[in-house]
């Protein structure tokens, strides 16, 4: 699949910051960056770098001085390829066998309180066989449980406030399907991207189970095709791969995102057309 | 300074289980780690493997079925070598010069949310202006408002937690010293080792902080000299470098753990000795 | 039904403390109490009292100072009447209809967080009609979400933490069942008392809608029958109607409690036999 | 002191709604309702009643349906006594000689969750010997401790998270002050009024602590005289004194309350004034 992707952000600077963003398509095996720009008004000094892992594509910008008026801009041309695989093949691997760098996506994090969502996600999905089954069941259960609403949470909501509120936006739905996930001893992370079809457009969050020996994508929110995902960035949940981050004192004032296809006749993959079929968008080779 | 360090661990082992264990010496240019054994009884398949970063060791230890009693006993002989330093070098370094792999380090995670403690640490540490004296003003606050009891927390117990609590063990004062660092745009990590002269003899954790291009090492429990660690692992918090994960079923029954100096002459650097001087245990070269 | 109730608690005294206790079976239209014996070993002073609304009898007891074993045993013979009453006949009552002394019982508590809880009871039980059975569906919900196991939670669990924990004993049942009622405009309130066929022998809580006119009892634990119960309180939560609250420096040792009937023949009403009836225990006129 | 206060709320009816308000000035041996005034437009069916313990005066409004604009016109003129009592005469009632309708507010509640500030509590203030000066210490370390900042808590925020937090309004001041008192086995009551000078005009909130046999008023906002509130309602929290409470479809709009004296020469007791002395509003004779 061929996307444009575009995004422009704005902020108000009142004095020296540093700004950390999380905007640009990463580069994988199987996502090329055909063609990005990148434009920010006033110029200003920037840095980007890739984290140790390969997960997440960072750009740093340093604003030494109040600015009435920062306009971030990034555009690119993504090639992305995804693999679909059989549930069959999507078997758990157990601890003993995992990758070790694979380990630290079991643990819990600032908003994945796996250790305190045990019991719960060992009552409700321990009983289901098939590792890719388990996850389905997971994401089914979120998106029956879990309104999405707008401005129900901010970015101090965890996944274990999800469970009650029982209301949240997509970076909620992913923590809590990360949360029970490692809880049941599968590695997970948080995905972030650009989404085709994502209404209202925005920046959009999910999560990858690792089942079978691969990422497998998954979207608790049935708001977005799978296939229509490109990858800013992974990580173990968005205090990881936030869009920006702030250090200093500078305002938010806006955002606007769109995901294009320039892929004629592209065929959706919702759950439902996947069905015991998961979809992997590989970073490493 | 040369250590000898000792640990035993037993557990009953229920049914097949996976346990990962942070109980080596690290290997690092200020630490030699001069001998060491491992034995395990029964024998079962274990693997070893260092964290990507190289801030721990781990020990994968498949039990693949029940063990009534099963003996984890790790012995070593280590050096190391502290590095004393002015606190007048000891500045923050602004987040726009930090080392890239540095920066997951402000971020909140699972037992320091350094986003929900950022009033708080800018209203109680922001005036202070060298970096050195500002963790140590965190260190004494803790150590001040924090009393030190077994037995008041457990593992989900979280920085956010013990701000209320004022109570708490060694893993709570690090988590709680973190938090209000990275509040602060100060990265901080995780340290667990084995520390001399830790009264009853144990696993020990502290915390340290990348002040004037290092990271130097704080104990707000105030219960041992700092030159009498030997480091295991660093990472985020607790949840990275746990003495023992459990996965399967298996069940803690004991520990005993020991740390004498070799050095004659030892001379202690606790917080009253050292001044306004910092002591760091360099991992990179 | 007839009872007998027996109860003995025993505490060390460290320093002087007042003790205040619920544990007398207490007098209502639909309860008498034939016959009662309160021994207090070694001697110490008592006063008995009857809160304002006339829902709990407290007694408090004055250590004046240290007790190596202080021994409270109580004893009654008490007779109850429950009514019961058809599911049609219990309707919820419109807050504007409401007599004014229960609005307090709509209200937000210490263990129940109805305001918290708002969203999952409305999205939950919100569309069942009829009052009777929007609360049997509470009780059921319960019943099947949280598991009856001792010692997972303790005297700071509240009905907010349940819902994630999914586990709690009788008092976490009823606060979680009381906070779903009040979050839906329906009066609900703590019943703490003994409790026929109870394995093991204890204390025991469960809560009342005010559904029809009437304080229906309903128990999410399903551990006995209805008509089982001797009312010892009845509160907002635990905190007005905790067996002993101890003020001072005392100890709790050990209490041993029964409830056996006098009646022969006695036909327990458990919710499977009353089908869409309710059970209540008048307390008033 | 005489004092003219006014409220003047509105609110958007969606639907069917009950609104319960504690907007009147009550009754009291120490507070005379020289004259008062209620209007509603449109016309609506409402009731008032005063709670079982003569501590709040509830105004119920009945809005059978939609109603664009709903307008509530509270107006009155008022005449306070304040009595002032030396802090000598202000020592703590032992719980073995409290009144036992004071005992309930020593319970935790909703949003004073004593329980979990004990260890806190006694270490902060429980060397301090005299009641009232122990009281005072907690509001001085709240009024250090806590930022006045509007619109940082809303309704679910209690004691609990105001620590930790750091800021919040009148009614999260009060919270705190009370849960610190309760702690400390000192009755303590929420208190909601007109209050004279505040800036801007509001309602306010703060609290009585229970010593030297009278409730005494404490306010650690600092931001009115203490002989400058008209007291509307005391409860255990704000949830049981909240200024409306809305059952149904009721949006609130605005709110415009004010309180002017009409004594010449008012002479403001603010806690410098008062030195080691304590205000007093009776409720009862």
């Amino acid at each position: 699949m061929r996307f444009r992707v575009n995004s422009t952000l704005t902020y108000q600077v009142i004095g020296p910051s540093t700004l950390i963003f999380s905007i640009h398509a990463l580069r994988t095996v199987s996502q090329q960056v055909v063609k990005e720009s990148l434009d920010i008004t006033p110029g200003v000094k920037t840095d980007e770098f890739v984290s140790g892992s390969g997960e997440s594509r960072f750009m740093r910008l340093v604003a030494p001085e109040k600015i009435d008026l920062l306009t971030v801009h990034y555009e690119a041309t993504v090639v992305t390829h995804c693999t679909v695989i059989d549930a069959k093949d999507l078997e758990r691997v157990p601890v003993q066998y995992l990758d070790h760098e694979l380990i630290s996506y079991l643990f819990p994090s600032r908003y994945c309180q796996s250790d305190k969502l045990a019991r719960m996600a060992w009552t409700k999905f321990g009983s289901i066989g098939n590792a890719y089954e388990r996850v389905v069941a997971i994401t089914d259960w979120i998106y029956e449980n879990v309104e999405y609403v707008s401005g129900t949470t901010d970015s101090t909501t965890s996944a274990y406030d999800i469970v009650t509120l029982g209301a949240g936006v997509c970076r909620d739905f992913a923590h809590l399907g990360i949360a029970f996930c490692r809880a049941l001893n599968i590695p997970a992370r948080y995905f972030t991207g650009y989404a085709y079809r994502l209404v209202p457009q925005d920046f959009h969050a999910c999560f990858e189970a690792f089942i079978g020996d691969r990422w497998i994508l998954f979207d608790a929110t049935r708001l977005v095709p799978l296939n229509g995902m490109v990858r800013i960035a992974s990580g173990r949940d968005a205090a990881d791969a936030a869009v920006a981050t702030i250090f200093g004192q500078a305002q938010w004032l806006s955002a606007e995102v769109s995901c294009e296809t320039e892929t004629k006749d592209f065929q959706p993959l919702t759950r439902a057309e996947l069905g015991k079929r998961g979809v992997c968008l590989e970073v490493r080779p």
